[in-house]
């Protein structure tokens, strides 16, 4: 069994994410990862800390990053776009 | 003179925060702490990579910390928002 997950935090609802999280660490995850990038940002914030604060008392916020990714276009034209990486960790 | 400075980032265009670190670190600044909170947090992470990879080369990102405000609006009722905190730092 994988011992470290990844949720990809998009446009649905917060709670759709959060359940993912959550659903991960019941099945034994010991760490998940949070990633969004551009305006799913903030919303990866809102889940590290929905998870944190409201479902999983015994978590922790290891590590977080944040990164650049260029991303090409169809008409061939890169931007750039920023992303975020909130790692998750159970309590040892 | 302050050794840290703090810019809070809101609904103004990105480029403005990213002016304002930058003159921070010209005036002598070896840190500084870019906040925000709800749906600017995404604007807070593009300031940060835009100064990082364009403009101050010997920055880094030292360390984020995310968390949760309360905020009682004017009905009185408390609703959680998130916040972010990146805090860029010269390299020694």
């Amino acid at each position: 069994m994988s011992e470290e997950s990844i949720i990809y935090v998009g446009n649905k609802p917060v709670m759709n994410y959060v359940l993912a999280v959550v659903t991960q660490m019941n099945n034994g995850a010991e760490e998940v990862t949070i990633k969004a990038r551009g305006r799913a940002i903030s919303r990866a914030v809102d889940v590290a800390e929905i998870v944190r604060n409201r479902f999983v008392p015994d978590i922790d916020v290891d590590n977080i990053d944040i990164c650049t990714e260029e991303i090409v276009g169809n008409d061939g034209l890169t931007t750039n776009v920023s992303t975020i990486e909130i790692n998750l960790k159970k309590d040892s």
